[in-house]
């Protein structure tokens, strides 16, 4: 991962000419914002001495304890827009004192136990991707900082085929989760946009839910175990597909963002790895027709593996790409369906919603258009680097509701980004991409002239977005979870009892708060 | 609801002579265990004083402040074979100082800050249909007991035809929550065996699980939202059909049993009333050979709406009823399975199902012996008093493992009750009745020759099933909840770190204790 950008640095490129004199268009003449050399980010003095380092060591073994430059350049923070901001203009101010890679979960433990002892902040790291500002540490009133990078706990543990479960560690990343299952011709069947440089134990810690959702479910749903390590002792749970001896205390892990413990190790559901995928393209005259067809498959038990509906916005962006201008043509909405499974099943699932968007009143655009999707599905977030590089914020954000609120949230969320960036050209687009039989998510992007150094003006955009999601009774965050960034609005979504309960955990679990401190509790 | 046996007080009868002729060649001689009549039950001498119930009066109306002998004997601990054989025996020493019946949610709220501040102890009466004692009252070191009777909160509040959500209050009993969706054409699809008497909030609080589980879902599955009077305010929760903002909280309100506050309103997932309800008999020749059936369906997706495995034992029982033996005759294991929908998806899934199960050896019974379970899906518990009546003991639990477990656990169930009624004539029957991709239910019934009151008896027979369940990994309990019976098991369930999270909960948001006291919290 690119230290101060997303994604594999030998894919990072320009924004290609021809999309430059779109952006030109929208945005005005490009302007260069390069970003500092690495060797020029701006560290805080790190608040651990040589006496704790040498604790480190010999806990953890020197080899697997890193306070160089780089290594703590590149654990500094996430990857929100307002993140790669910071790093670009040389602000590390949020970096670890140390990074460490413990082996496995004994190792973690004792990490743990340590940072309680001391009253070391400890930052749990997987893949680094936050987008929420979780990783962004509270570094006052600590000895100092840790990172716990859990790139070492990288193994399939097991896999019980007769179950359809296995056992990954937390470290391991998508690529290569898929890569262990596929040996066992299974697959997890979880591919957020962040897929590629995501791990395990934070798909779980933020309640992660992939592109796949409508078919494979989303992350909190694939789960059927947990160990944690907390400070007070290691947590195992999940002894049953589904139980009532009370409480979910699963749940309250999930989604628990590194404040509760750190998350060793995973039992996921696996299914057969799938022989067939077939994505199609689907035009609807409207967004509010697509989303009743959307509806529509959702309620009847139709939904494909993979199923979204791009609005009028988007969906003109979309087929504005250099590659593709003047290809497609003809407005309305996009609507990509994704089928995976045994060919015999996807046939026929296939056919189903087939009838079901037809009667709908779509339009059948063929395999070309749902391809063109599939193929670019990871590729967002380069993009949002290239724009950054000529001086225009992008960034994303995402709630969900109820089908009978959507268009409400749609409008109110539209309007209220609209407004608070008034005056720098921006441009509001949505889709929808994790339907359930009660509702939807919208996933908006948005895109303005970048005015200062941005951070003031994205801050302002979406505490105006936050503040409209909530109002309108949605919730602040479908699957890119709670970190600093939404903290405010949880405690309006949960309430004040609510809050309570989330305290009262953390108190007794972490009873020093060393945990992620910071993130997630109001 | 009868006050000493399950159900319709006009729905008792004696064991048919044909099948006491089978209980005694199972059993031996019938002994008559006559009822106490209900005037003669021995209540405790109440805690609280003229003073306490005036002030209820005032604060709920004196036409729903009843502290009479037969109320309180109704209002007297749940459904389990131990509280039929003490109420049988006269035994009301559970029984609460007085029932309530408040209004609404305003009136439930001030009645838990009333027995906070008092510290009266406070028992949520649904249906009073527990059976792992989940209403026996913890009586020392409170100024008295109310017992808070939800027959009021009985309104459908609203339906979301679009989004397929209705909000019930917690009262409302299981046909009523029908009869009234009904009206919209829509169904809860939730029937567990207590559907008759059991309410909403007691299926939310206990994560009640029905019948037709395999269509329609878990209880807990098909909540969206929660309403919540607890001790430090209400609680409002589920803003979206799926959330990242935080741990699901819902989650830790599924499963509390009234121990952190008293739910009074859910909002539940609904879907279309179904036109077509088919049901089949199938025949395995081993239950072996039928769970590799169930597995099969449950991971290809074809799962009907309800499906249920009986084993060799209670399927010979199920034959020989007195009006079935030599009707059906063969051996083997006897599986039910039922669609429910629109026609088309019916047959569709019908035939899906029947093509999987023909594979997986199964044999088709035809529809007589479908629609012969469900006639009698709801009847189980009048027979269990029937026996009684001739000292014969009939009880049931329940557990849920993985696939690659199930059969260990069946196994040592079944080894562990009937070397604990060893010299009882003991007899174990066991099905499998909710299933999912990884795993399943096994609900266990138990009959043997009761002796002396049997309460110590069955105490030390659960004991060794309980024993045995957490040995081999199980859940101790799949759907019947924790209550007072499953509390030392659950903490060997969720470990230390587990018991100090519902702690911290529980004292959190109940700091004087007075909510449904002895009950879920180790």
């Amino acid at each position: 991962m690119h230290w101060a950008r997303w994604g594999d640095p030998a894919a990072e490129a320009p924004l290609p000419e021809a999309a430059r004199g779109l952006v030109e268009l929208a945005f005005g003449p490009a302007e260069e914002h390069p970003t500092v050399p690495l060797a020029e980010v701006r560290l805080p003095e790190p608040g651990l001495g040589d006496e704790r380092l040498a604790e480190l060591r010999d806990l953890l073994g020197a080899a697997h304890v890193h306070s160089d430059h780089e290594t703590r350049v590149r654990h500094t923070r996430g990857k929100s827009t307002t993140d790669l901001l910071r790093m670009r203009a040389g602000d590390g101010s949020d970096a670890p004192d140390v990074v460490v890679r413990p082996a496995g979960h004994d190792e973690v433990a004792a990490l743990v136990a340590w940072c309680g002892e001391h009253r070391v902040a400890l930052v749990p790291f997987g893949g680094g991707t936050s987008v929420v500002g979780g990783l962004a540490v509270l570094r006052d009133g600590y000895a100092g900082v840790v990172s716990l990078d859990l790139a070492r706990l990288d193994r399939l543990v097991s896999v019980d085929p007769v179950s359809g479960t296995a056992v990954l560690e937390a470290g391991v990343l998508g690529p290569r989760a898929e890569e262990l299952l596929g040996e066992h011709g299974l697959t997890l069947g979880h591919f957020p946009q962040s897929f590629e440089y995501a791990s395990v134990g934070g798909f779980a810690a933020t309640r992660s839910s992939g592109q796949a959702s409508s078919g494979y479910g989303r992350f909190d749903a694939l789960v059927v175990g947990l160990t944690v390590a907390t400070p007070i002792g290691t947590l195992e749970l999940g002894r049953a597909p589904s139980t009532a001896a009370g409480p979910d205390l699963r749940e309250l892990v999930l989604g628990s963002e590194g404040a509760f413990g750190v998350i060793t190790s995973v039992t996921v559901r696996v299914r057969p790895a799938p022989s067939t995928k077939v994505y199609d393209g689907w035009r609807f005259g409207s967004f509010a027709e697509g989303v009743e067809a959307l509806r529509t498959l959702a309620q009847t038990g139709a939904a494909p593996t993979v199923l979204r509906l791009s609005d009028e916005n988007e969906t003109a962006i979309n087929l504005a790409r250099p590659d593709e201008v003047g290809g497609e043509g003809g407005g309305g909405c996009l609507m990509v369906t994704g089928y995976e499974g045994e060919r015999g099943v996807v046939d026929l699932a296939r056919a189903t919603a087939t009838v079901r968007l037809m009667e709908a009143g779509g339009t059948r655009l063929g395999e070309r258009a749902g391809e063109a999707w599939a193929a670019g599905r990871f590729n967002g977030p380069y993009l949002r680097d290239a724009m950054l590089d000529v001086g225009v914020l992008v960034e994303t954000l995402e709630t969900a509701t109820f089908w009978s609120n959507l268009r409400t949230v749609y409008a109110a969320v539209t309007a209220a980004l609209t407004e608070a960036l008034d005056g720098d050209s921006p441009l509001v687009l949505c889709h929808v991409s994790h339907v359930y039989e009660t509702g939807a998510s919208l996933y908006f992007t948005v895109a303005a002239k970048q005015r200062g150094d941005g951070i003031e003006q994205w801050t302002r955009a979406k505490a105006a977005a936050s503040d409209a999601i909530v109002a309108a009774g949605a919730t602040i965050t479908h699957h890119h979870a709670v970190g600093r960034d939404h903290k405010p609005w949880l405690a309006q979504e949960i309430g004040p009892v609510g809050v309570e309960m989330l305290r009262a955990v953390k108190q007794r679990l972490d009873p020093r708060g060393v945990l992620n401190p910071g993130v997630l509790i109001p």
